[in-house]
């Protein structure tokens, strides 16, 4: 069995364990769970393709099982924002977002790296939210998950000011002692910063995406100081 | 029965009246309208009060009564910038973002006019959201529809064309009737900007609220010249 268009559909075989993922799976009854097993499916898309749009179609709800997807705002003229990413087990909410009406902005997804996904279509989707309260919730808990990740994106673009000072920051423990490998928790780092724990590990993460770190276990190894240095230097 | 921190509760016979305004009011058991109804509060807020941060607690979902709340993003260095606005009958979800553990953000929200509000405190809110589909799924528009509001504030701040395009196109139009009365529909403003019809009036709303404009059935008058031209000119 062939998608025309999606590349690849695996064999079914594979699908309950990957259902599983869901953590609504086994809230669902059994018809609602043979439901997902008819319909759910396998697919694979290589770099470069488009999630959204795709083919004028709201393709549904996509579980990424390896791969790289990223989320970005394009202007009429071509700037492009990057809003988030989507990495192995990270569901993709907004390749469904035609089965929610209030919802009256592009995000456009494009493959980064060769993805399989796990796709549950658009209409299925749909029918499960109106019928679980275990779907509903969480919907509700990935929408607010992806609306954190744009309130980041958006306080970055807007005040810009949390890059410039952990880069400092950085820097200033690996001058102080005289090594790229800084044994520094995120925790404390927030206390130098006079921010939040969470934000730091956000924006290290954002550091790592852009190769300027590596993180390992309570370590973080300066990966090009040069780049960091600009930053700092805002 | 008086708040001691949150101005006047009414009294309980104006409630069912203003639950109805909350669309899942009739899809909810007889127990639960109970709860509301006893749980549910009237409060008044005055202009400058805030709705986020509220004396460190998780205030609830509010329904706007009459008033205008203004939602928007802080920096550290006290840069401010407005997400959106909340005026009557409109519902504020993060008010009560504590029952949802994936919102990793701050948004404030400030009282800009007089306002009264229904309160559902957030313990009630979590737990319909828990048994009710009908109350789930109301959410997860409430939040789709707050998205949008936020995409868009950050389209602006990131694209920042349309609103300099849109003043441009009033400017013409009344340069070429010799008028400030302009019927203009916002299908055929769109057509002209090649945008869609729903940014375009998205866009007027925002240049109503900043007395640019005043919106009657397909008429557009325009209240400040000099300003919109200052913005035609970015």
């Amino acid at each position: 069995m062939l998608s025309t268009c999606l590349g690849v559909i695996f064999v079914k075989q594979a699908l309950p364990d990957i259902l599983s993922f869901f953590p609504f799976w086994k809230e669902l009854n059994r018809e609602q769970q043979a439901d997902l097993l008819l319909h759910g499916q396998l697919r694979k898309f290589q770099k470069c393709d488009m999630i959204i749009p795709y083919e004028d179609q709201c393709l549904g709800l996509v579980l990424v099982r390896s791969g790289q997807l990223r989320a970005f705002v394009l202007s009429d003229s071509g700037k492009e924002v990057t809003l988030y990413r989507l990495y192995e087990l990270d569901i993709c909410l907004f390749s469904a977002s035609c089965i929610m009406s209030n919802i009256q902005f592009t995000i456009q997804i494009e493959v980064e790296k060769d993805t399989s996904v796990l796709l549950v279509p658009s209409t299925l989707y749909d029918r499960l939210m109106q019928q679980s309260i275990a779907v509903a919730n969480y919907t509700i808990q990935l929408m607010a998950s992806r609306f954190s990740d744009v309130m980041w994106a958006l306080e970055q673009v807007l005040f810009k000011s949390m890059d410039c000072r952990l880069a400092q920051v950085l820097l200033e423990h690996a001058a102080r002692e005289g090594t790229n490998e800084l044994s520094l928790t995120h925790e404390a780092i927030a206390r130098d910063l006079g921010s939040a724990r969470e934000v730091v590990t956000r924006m290290l993460k954002y550091f790592r995406e852009e190769g300027l770190v590596e993180l390992t276990r309570g370590r973080i190894q300066l990966m090009d100081q040069k780049r960091l240095q600009t930053i700092a230097n805002r």
